[in-house]
């Protein structure tokens, strides 16, 4: 399939997220969007592969938070199939839900262009890709061109009470010939029902479910937010002209300083509210272009389901699983064997340092274990044993008494920062590719199976110097091993 | 408590066994009575422990089988509280169930010391230590003294329908004045019973559990033996006859000896028989000596419960382990984190290669798991990423393309084989201790944070030089790093 760049259209993803409903399978700083199970590729990655092809060139935005900055631009760097798509990242000042995020990329889309037309996909939702989905990118933006802020609907074929859903209204006309509508009125958003108004919502149709992806001119975005604020303005909490005042004067300033103590500042006036309540909830000009596409929210390890059709027993298994008679069951593994037997209606999780077993009703209270979690100050929520740098990343394979063992990739290229420790030396090994070894006034290199020597003390730097992956183990020896014994003297990040 | 050695008596302790009914915490190189989970140190410790303040010097003896003698040896060695005992290894020829086993025993013992009284007991049992133990075992030794084979049947405080029972019949007196019986003679051997049955054995009283631990003088087994071959003469499957003939005339042979062809042609021949059929259950001279101590024979994963007291919902976590709101499960976990919700009657067991879930009342199903692992030919039921070896143990952390990274822990005083490898290369990092390497030509010493290269082809060795223990990081590089790219020249265990 060629596809036609659709003008002035500007892609921006969504990619905040604490990363606590997906857990073990998601950490804070490796949140659910870079979940790669899914077809073998991070949820992000899907997103940014489905809505390039119709982007403007340039015109793909993804919008984080500061902490994920880095661990973002390197985890879609290294994804299979985005090489040479050209991504703006853009970190907001601090998080602050939907409403002041999208506003942000509203006024800094329109500075760029006036005609913008944004699309705003959150980043970790599975969707089919597809003719259907171009067909409804098109209805969307033909609506949205006439003024529209179109969200899309998807046609429900379960009583979910999962979701929010969207009921349609009078058709739209405008399309081709003999087409039908090109959308609907939205008659009301609804809350998430129980399971008897949602079977009702199936039976009777019309309704959809809220998908939380957003096609709007980026003016007519901001236009809404002052709108939505005039008419609310009787009312105490009517923040929206609010956030498009402060999202116009943090876009007037350069995307880099947008994390910087100034906009901060203004943003954290802002309240924490979603677009959907701020402006949507109360526009006059929303429409709703239903989408009968295959879609999940990935709200909690129940989405693992759709992982590979369910065997005979009803049982999903991934990973290397031996099960004796389980039925209903759920069991991921991500490295190690995981044996089962007799299991009804459980969902097994393993990963290399946390596992996870809870009945399928219970998925949702996995958030109670990350509070827990938290309470404890337990690392196993921060991060796995791999950490993304924006050189790469490390792996910590044991850590014993007075030493530690690592295993660190380096991106072609890339090197990490000049820098020292205190307590510890370091022993490296290549394994494959080719180091540049920085170490106090000498500068060498090292192959794969050769090896050097860092005295603790001795400032020093590695450096990929080959045009394939660089992977070194890392032996550190001293009293403290711990990740905050480094002192930078250059970086290429500016850390 | 200062104990008073008994003359004559000798130790067997039994520890072969197949590591099936406790995976994923046995394997097949590390059987039940491997594991160190109740109390900190393993089974076996604990049972060769128990007797050796009673036994003879030099009196205590470990009978396994060849697979398994190395491993048994360096576990023992490594246990702590057991440093200056002497303990015996020997071998059976060939695995042939507990009646030639102990008929072997027995013809060695009584070439050792015609006087010699045996005490046999289980290496993956648990039992209670300390004077009530003491009491039972005295009274025991008097009557092996009077040519008793002597059972130990322990009081049973609940109606279990996974043990034997022992129905005592007579009194047997001979104690201190105004002392109880010593013992009862044996009215019936019974089969496991069902639950009905079970609960009017403990109503009724005079109902033992069958422990499997048998006390009596070398001299009586072997006659028992024969005895009872000749009482069943007419009957073709009477063996007992020929396993104490076959017996002897292993025995007569050096230990050494044993494992080799000649004696395990004889050895092959017998049937795979328990003691309880062949002997006991037809000897007139079987007494039982009741024994009121905590028991368990660890015959499954249920026996966890025994590691701590169970909270107020009936749970028993062991580890690293966050629960919300669980009832009635036991969930060990070796190293990670175990996150568990709303669980009811489940084992969840995670060791650092694999995982196992299964309903409490499925924990025998557990073969089941391992037969199938066993028909994929899986490394999981073999042994742990660690393997004991005679000069101490080996731990893999990771096995990538091209590379592996292992740590090595090296006894003091010990050392590798003189060896070489024709695919690899080895980086080694001391982490801890003092090595002496060999290399070629070269012998050089290592020492804390200092490494060696032993390139691809090059004869080496490793060896601790000093009193502690030495830890080596080794990262091996090449395409083929199979455990069979090994050349041995020269090995202390003779490999």
């Amino acid at each position: 399939m060629t596809h036609t760049r659709i003008p002035h259209l500007h892609a921006l993803v969504l990619a905040g997220g604490s990363g606590t409903r997906f857990w073990p399978l998601s950490r804070e700083l490796s949140p659910k969007q870079f979940v790669s199970i899914f077809g073998g590729v991070s949820l992000i990655t899907r997103a940014v592969t489905r809505i390039t092809p119709y982007a403007e060139n340039g015109g793909v935005h993804v919008l984080t938070n500061e902490r994920l900055l880095d661990e973002l631009r390197n985890h879609l760097k290294s994804q299979p199939g985005l090489e040479g798509c050209e991504i703006e990242y853009l970190a907001e000042p601090t998080p602050r839900n939907t409403a002041p995020a999208i506003a942000l990329a509203a006024a800094y889309l329109a500075q760029l262009d006036p005609d913008a037309i944004m699309v705003v996909l959150p980043s970790d939702h599975l969707l089919e890709d597809g003719e259907r989905w171009e067909r409804v990118l098109r209805s969307a933006v033909l609506l949205a061109e006439q003024g529209r802020l179109v969200t899309l609907g998807l046609t429900p074929h379960r009583p979910e009470t999962g979701y929010g859903y969207i009921r349609a209204g009078a058709p739209i006309v405008g399309g081709a010939d003999g087409a039908g509508p090109l959308g609907f009125e939205v008659a009301a958003f609804v809350e998430k029902p129980d399971r008897e108004t949602a079977e009702r919502f199936l039976a009777e149709g019309g309704y959809l479910w809220n998908s939380g992806m957003l096609v709007a001119r980026a003016s007519v975005v901001l236009a809404e937010l002052a709108a939505a604020g005039a008419r609310a303005a009787t009312l105490e909490s009517a923040p929206s002209a609010e956030i498009a005042l402060v999202a116009s004067k943090v876009a007037a300033e350069a995307p880099a300083l947008w994390t910087k103590e100034l906009a901060r500042e203004w943003f954290s006036t802002l309240p924490s509210v979603p677009f959907d309540k701020a402006v949507l909830e109360v526009s006059e000009v929303v429409a709703v272009v239903p989408a009968d596409l295959d879609w999940s929210d990935v709200g909690s390890l129940l989405a693992l389901e759709q992982i590979s059709p369910a065997d005979e027993r009803g049982n999903v298994f991934s990973g290397h699983v031996v099960d004796i008679g389980s039925e209903g069951s759920i069991v991921y593994s991500a490295d190690r064997l995981v044996a089962t037997i007799g299991l009804k209606d459980l969902i097994v999780v393993d990963t290399p340092d946390a596992t996870l077993v809870a009945p399928k009703d219970r998925a949702q209270d996995v958030r109670l274990v990350v509070d827990a979690l938290r309470a404890a100050d337990a690392p196993e929520i921060i991060e796995t044993r791999s950490s993304l740098r924006p050189w790469g990343s490390w792996t910590r394979l044991t850590k014993g008494p007075g030493f530690q063992v690592k295993t660190i990739d380096v991106l072609p290229g890339q090197r990490l920062s000049l820098q020292s420790h205190q307590h510890r030396s370091e022993h490296w090994i290549v394994v494959e590719g080719h180091a540049r070894i920085t170490r106090a006034a000498e500068v060498f290199d090292v192959g794969p199976n050769e090896s050097a020597y860092i005295p603790r003390g001795f400032v020093h730097r590695l450096e990929n110097i080959g045009d394939v992956l660089l992977r070194v183990v890392e032996v550190a020896v001293g009293e403290d091993l711990s990740e905050g014994d480094i002192t930078r003297y250059e970086d290429d990040w500016a850390r």
